[in-house]
């Protein structure tokens, strides 16, 4: 509990931030008290939004004088909770939207200098503007901003090809725990001097401290694009598919993912518009993208090439290359819409899993049937990022039944996934991170030594608690 | 001070280790105990051996028991005395050497498991073997070892494609400071489940406990390559080349290394048999190197037309490509050769600095014009990384004067580019660490909440300062 009631609180903030920077309406604070898939219903007595980084500092300083919590936020797009306050109303929500200017971009040092605020659309969209590429791309990207991207080391398409976006950080700013400013701006490739605190920050659900600023990695604009959707023989194909399109030319390569027949059919039965560009439906599909600035490259001799090899030897089927960029969005289509197409099938579990690149099939063929077997009739849904292990493996109730009955077993399906993913040396968090929804998870999968390394770091950067409190590690005496 | 004397702790240590794992003969002790440089020469009572990951946990365990210091040392090439033990002998010196087994390595999932103590050499061979390349390469790599390596996040010449050694794991295996045994070696490229543990070990330096063993991310085997040198017209126009080739293709690119014409001619004054492959000598060099899995890439075509335009804007004056591996192997010799011909001109004050890439020309020239203006004759070598803004700037002599009275000015000429670097935002230890030899040196520019950061993690992984003391940080107090 903090040590000053926080309506006493308001008055000095308001003289920090001023009238527009501090929301205590609770019409206007309650989108803010919510998460995104509405897991969570939070309370706050208000929503701090300093305009610049010596405000938010200011606040912090404030904050910690008087041992109140705060909850940093940015776009709210969190899958787990990871930016909603508690029930109680004891923390404030301190919100990052008004840090959204684009500091600088250097297109010859190929680095982009951004507040945490900003979109990541609009990061993407600066990028392009200076003749480069910012190469993180996720769905939520117009509502999800640079600072939660980072607290949360984002995933997505591209990471097999430019790792996730803790890969393409150089600095950062950071207001600590105590309201002291680190600046850590640097735009250097290399610099061995200490510890690399940036990599701390990132990935922390902003329990450590709150990103303000960030000096991001750019790459050159691709010149070509060949997009191509296939029919495999199995998920071992897939894997086989992959090995041989990373094998041939890597840097190409920057999208592989893994669709179940079950997920493709799900698209094409309730997503209105989309097509198979295929002559019959398969039980398993490789989605690939490559890419390449070299405007010569012949990505489409390369593509074929390496697919008639599959093709020879029987772990492709059938393939269909993208002939325009209406109908490269088409295939992507069919990737893209695989949760809206499952939520209208009924309801569903989701699980967001990683193992090693080359365990997926056993992944995949192991929890099917772990989870066929604990509910009959249960419709596995795998897919996503196999090129890096990634694989959402969300199961669909079964026709014609309860759905509240099929949810209410939520966590004994988890669990069955969960323990396959285990037991192949995974994790069950590739993505989303832990937020509020997985803490409990984190004595099992990482206690003893990481968890007490984890909660000694958390100790001597914020002693009181304050930042994020509840959020990634469990609660002492957890693990 | 230790509590205990360490004389009393040798029999419990020889109980651990065996024998064979405990050197206490000062004849054997001795080449433990200095640096690679020479700049130091310390003490110890005994240097440890452990033959696994067991008996080094209970090394630790022991020293932690009775507040003895360790020094984990792996091949002893550090550039900045980061694993000599102290002068007074309180310290004993952990070697790694004997865990040195390949744990594992699995072509499809590209990733090698390895224990700290194998040479950088070894990994490397060990992943040819598996069909694949281990993406690092440093001059000391027959000697240095993986434990060495991540501790000091080496970069090398491929960084510009591959990143530092940091970038290149996935998982650690550390003994923490108490002798607990955090295992960490998973083989996943997603998990975002707490903080990013691995990254505070890498570039620690061996002062938050020791590395034993590591999943290092490996890469295809590059199946053609293609190496030139160009005579540039100047800093500016060697940044413009880079930024030729990493537009065309930044997957291509695997090493871009600029010379200056000094340099170069100290090479071929003193190192036999080296020949300069262009009509004319010139006062600026670029050295390219190419490198694909792909087979078909036309690496020759992308190389020639990218010169050709280089050459056709006045940047490029002339080039020369190699026709055989010898004649690579003789383009490489003129970079690589350059410390040991600098040696043979005279003495020479070495700074490993690095700026944003942009700023490279900026610095070659101000640096240049301080050196030759604070010490008239003194013959500038600034050579290195460009493409990832590290140069090292090395000031030779001026032709007859006495080395010693030039030698000692060098605290005055580091201090004289450094403070150029600093002034664009760089760094004073780009890939050598900090080690024993510039901890003085973090106040002035990694001070106030930075240093205070490291200061409160080191203390709350390493409490009692066991862990390669006096080591990255300053003494208490010092900033």
């Amino acid at each position: 509990m903090p040590d000053t009631p926080i309506a006493s609180l308001l008055g000095p903030l308001r003289a920090i931030v001023g009238e527009r920077g501090l929301l205590t309406d609770p019409f206007d604070t309650a989108p803010y008290a919510e998460d995104w898939r509405r897991l969570y219903q939070g309370r706050t007595a208000a929503v701090i939004r300093p305009a610049d980084t010596a405000e938010l500092a200011a606040v912090v300083r404030l904050c910690a004088k008087t041992g109140v919590a705060l909850v940093p936020q940015g776009g709210n797009t969190s899958m787990v909770g990871g930016a909603t306050p508690a029930e109680d109303g004891s923390e404030l929500v301190l919100s990052l939207a008004r840090l959204d200017r684009i500091r600088d971009i250097d297109p010859v040092d190929l680095t982009l200098t951004i507040e945490a605020g900003a979109t990541l659309k609009a990061a993407q969209n600066a990028a392009v503007e200076a003749g480069c590429l910012l190469p993180l791309s996720i769905s939520s990207e117009g509502t999800a901003q640079i600072g939660g991207i980072l607290s949360t080391n984002a995933g997505g398409n591209n990471t097999v090809r430019f790792g996730n976006a803790r890969e393409l950080v150089l600095g950062l700013e950071v207001v600590l725990a105590d309201g002291q400013v680190w600046n850590g701006l640097r735009r250097l490739r290399k610099d061995n001097t200490g510890y690399c605190l940036r990599q701390l920050f990132i990935g922390a659900e902003g329990t450590l401290g709150v990103i303000t600023a960030a000096v991001m990695k750019l790459v050159p604009r691709p010149l070509a694009t060949e997009v191509a959707l296939c029919a495999v023989a199995s998920p071992e194909a897939a894997l086989d598919l992959f090995g041989r399109f990373r094998r041939h030319d890597p840097a190409a390569l920057v999208a592989f993912e893994y669709m179940s027949g079950t997920g493709v059919d799900f698209v094409l039965k309730h997503i209105p518009g989309t097509i198979l560009p295929l002559a019959s439906p398969a039980a398993h599909y490789a989605l690939i993208e490559l890419a390449t600035p070299r405007p010569d490259a012949a990505l489409r001799a390369v593509l074929e090439a390496v697919l008639e090899a599959a093709f020879a030897s029987g772990f492709v089927q059938d393939a269909a290359i993208a002939e325009s960029e209406a109908q490269r969005q088409a295939i992507w289509r069919l990737r893209e819409e695989h949760s809206e197409a499952q939520k209208r099938e009924g309801a569903s579990v989701k699980n967001d899993v990683a193992v090693p690149v080359a365990k997926v099939p056993e992944l995949i063929r192991r929890a099917t049937a772990v989870c066929e077997s604990l509910i009959p009739g249960s419709r596995v849904v795998p897919f996503g990022h196999l090129g890096d292990g990634n694989i959402h493996f969300n199961v669909e109730q079964p026709e014609h039944v309860d759905a509240a009955a099929f949810l209410a077993r939520d966590h004994e399906i988890m669990d069955a996934v969960n323990e396959v993913v285990r037991d192949l040396g995974g994790s069950f968090s590739a993505e989303h991170g832990v937020g509020r929804l997985k803490p409990y998870m984190m004595p099992a999968w990482r206690g003893g030594a990481e968890l007490e390394l984890m909660r000694r770091i958390k100790a001597a950067l914020d002693p009181q608690g304050i930042m994020n409190p509840g959020k990634v590690l469990p609660p002492a005496g957890g693990g």
